[in-house]
């Protein structure tokens, strides 16, 4: 299997058809979640997950999907002080240690590194980065301040079951995404968006990107999604107006993200970006907006601000699939250890 | 099975004839812990523990119950920061998504809420009613503000093994219990007192309740004990003299607990509770008052404040229960799982 | 088995002979980690690791010698608070009733008490003995403010594997030690190097001890190392001179220790000791140092300060056994609970 024993640290890494492997056994597990084929799959497998930030979805996701595949896993939250040492980011022990160590003791890592655990954007994603180059084991990304591949793999999956019954993972093909930006008073990181950005666009979707002055994201990810459009011969479009990008669209999107200036003052700026965030209203997705649209899902990886991001009649509508793509979560993790750790 | 199913969050809500199921699975059980009758009945199972406040007892307790049955337990504690949001208490995710979205991971959630982790009385078991109004899956209280079902599970079923080698779930029939008031330096909420007074009424015991001037429970509760006692012809009276109740008595439960001011100010005034607590030095539980009753037994939920409560020849006396009690937590639950969860 | 149902506080409680059968049976599993004849010894069995002070290599080992073994761990961390009322360290409930109820649910408790933990050096160590002293169930001490006997059994398993390739456990019997102060940034107990000197004496080595004034160990603990040398016939010398002891030496163990001041204001000075540690920049092991001994190897318990305590050179060296040693507390745990717990 060639994913055995690889990283998963962003979607970029890995061949797209083996991010379609994925999605298949995925599918596959949801219809039979302890069927005797995968659930004695990570026996004697331990999977350590690491959070220098908590996270509810992310931990219950992974500790199901290691839990259901017949693993051990270990979860590490609130000791995780890494960035909270006087000497910077690596100073209670030298990264290179900590992952040759955790290498004697288990069989792979989860990692997650953003908001405030970190000082400067960047810094995260090249922990993870770091770890993975001393580790001896695979390493798996569970957000950090740039991508969050895991959260990418359950909404590619969540759309294209509401838009092919039949798991088609060519359903996403020549379809119309709206990523738009969202009024909230939770200040959120990049990396959902853009790791969501990234995978879309290589899967074949036509791209629109809405967001108010002040809120583009990072000019890498979006240039490499161009680059993705232009190989599929799909649209990239930018947008600067709540209002336009509705009509001809098949998945709306919405997600609040924080401005450049989050970490400008070397740390994470939470309050100033809540408030400037709450004042820009009218960048709320509505019923009215959502009948413009070709008859779209709504999409969002939550936690989701109810009343801002978006209408709470659009979020329990029935065209809304975000419960669908937080369980995904665990499915789509459950793939993927699989394939990585699975014999 | 009647119990499949539901949900756990206060005994008032489940017939006696139920309770009375739990009682007598969790004695079979105590007596041979890793049969193979229930070894395996939560297999594919997951529970979720959310601890808004921590708890030492509650957590061993539960974590080791589901795993006797061979269940898996995820464990949240210090991360959970629910109240702790300026926007009240449910700002960062909508309840709603937040049990809809854990419904879709695990198959059962236990909750605790109570003390400092809400603003008012009643809060902590709304909570826990409005997490199961949205939750899919079953709901078991883990102590709230309000009652603690899964305590006056294992007080009872300690009683009844000290009062009848039998076991006999009709033990506490016609027994009188005296529940006094204790001095502590630690500040007690009402649960633990309240699920106990409710339940031991149900179950036929004569009440005394006995707390200095300033200490009356929840009107609503005490109300439905009385009831509790009318329909069953049995007794209730209420007493504010230390040293009244002792005759006559089969079982003294001291607790320590609360004024109705502990949250008069919009947060739990824990020193101010203690400060007054400590004054009343009288409300403790001497071998000169146990000698006064009828060889009655002596209870305490635990932790236990040694010489406030009670003296430590009290607490280290034969007739003390109060580990069995507290072993108790794991039969009681352990049966309950079994009975919600089980196949 | 001689073992069965004892604690593991301190090496010196246990005859060298059953610490000798430990490190045997540690390297029959690091061989063959998941083989049937151990990987059910603690089928339903439960370990409860109490941590009021966190370590990710003492969790993580332990989490996983529980795991390989086939019984259940539970994990408290952050919750543990027992040092911080103000009621000195056995407030909030008292130890007795601790750990009596801890024995009705689990098998088996480890407990870590340590750094600011405490308040007087000798409290840790104390806590340990006395909850074992309560206790039904067997204890094991996970580092307290004295010993780490569980690092000790690591470390010699650790030099023996790199001394002996046959693990013979007499690979060090009259090899010489020097176990050297370092330099840091981070403000280390005693109880790593402490554990060491006994269990290093004990087995017959020659022991060098090198430390700046200001920073002798517990006096009793020398006392102890030097009464082992004397039996065995080994040397005992103390070193003040960080230039000095390499020669003829087989094993170099550095370690940062704070000094008997620690305590001194009634809280562990972490800051005070860091600095005065810093300034002592000639206590570190360089390559030119090694190259005096008889082709020593290099030891550290970890975490390690790189370039202070010993040159990046001499911590990547092939010498250097850091992170065998590392990887040797999952497995001599194993052997330890498999003695202890097993059937």
């Amino acid at each position: 299997m060639s994913l055995f024993g690889k990283d998963f640290i962003c979607t970029e890494d890995w061949e797209l058809e083996d991010i379609q492997k994925i999605l298949v056994l995925a599918s596959e597990m949801k219809k039979d979640p302890h069927n005797l084929r995968w659930s004695s799959v990570l026996k004697n497998k331990s999977f350590l997950m690491l959070f220098y930030n908590p996270s509810l979805r992310t931990h219950l996701s992974f500790d199901m999907a290691v839990s259901e595949l017949g693993g051990h896993s270990i979860y590490r939250s609130s000791e995780m002080s890494w960035s909270k040492s006087k000497q910077g980011i690596a100073s209670s022990e030298a990264l290179k240690d900590m992952a040759r160590v955790m290498s004697r003791y288990v069989d792979g890592v989860g990692i997650r590194m953003c908001m405030n655990a970190i000082k400067q954007y960047g810094e995260g994603h090249q922990f993870v980065r770091d770890f993975a180059h001393f580790a001896d084991i695979p390493v798996i990304g569970m957000a950090d301040d740039r991508v969050h591949p895991c959260q990418a793999l359950a909404d590619v999956m969540g759309w294209s079951e509401k838009i092919s019954s039949e798991n088609d993972i060519n359903a996403l093909k020549g379809k119309t995404l709206l990523v738009t930006w969202g009024s909230s008073g939770l200040a959120r990181p990049w990396a959902a968006v853009q790791s969501h950005l990234l995978l879309a666009a290589r899967m074949g979707m036509n791209i629109k990107l809405a967001y108010p002055e002040g809120y583009a994201l990072d000019s890498e990810v979006r240039q490499q999604t161009k680059i993705h459009c232009e190989k599929n011969n799909t649209t990239y479009e930018e947008i600067h107006d709540p209002n336009v990008g509705y009509e001809d669209t098949h998945v709306v999107y919405v997600r609040n993200w924080v401005t450049n200036k989050a970490y400008e003052q070397g740390e994470f700026q939470y309050q100033a970006e809540v408030d400037r965030s709450l004042s820009l209203k009218e960048w709320i997705v509505t019923e009215a907006k959502m009948r413009k649209t070709e008859n779209a899902i709504f999409a969002n990886p939550m936690p989701i601000d109810r009343g801002r991001e978006a209408e709470e009649a659009v979020i329990d509508s029935a065209y809304s699939v975000i419960y669908d793509v937080a369980e995904n979560r665990k499915h789509a993790q459950k793939a993927l250890l699989a394939l990585i750790f699975g014999a």
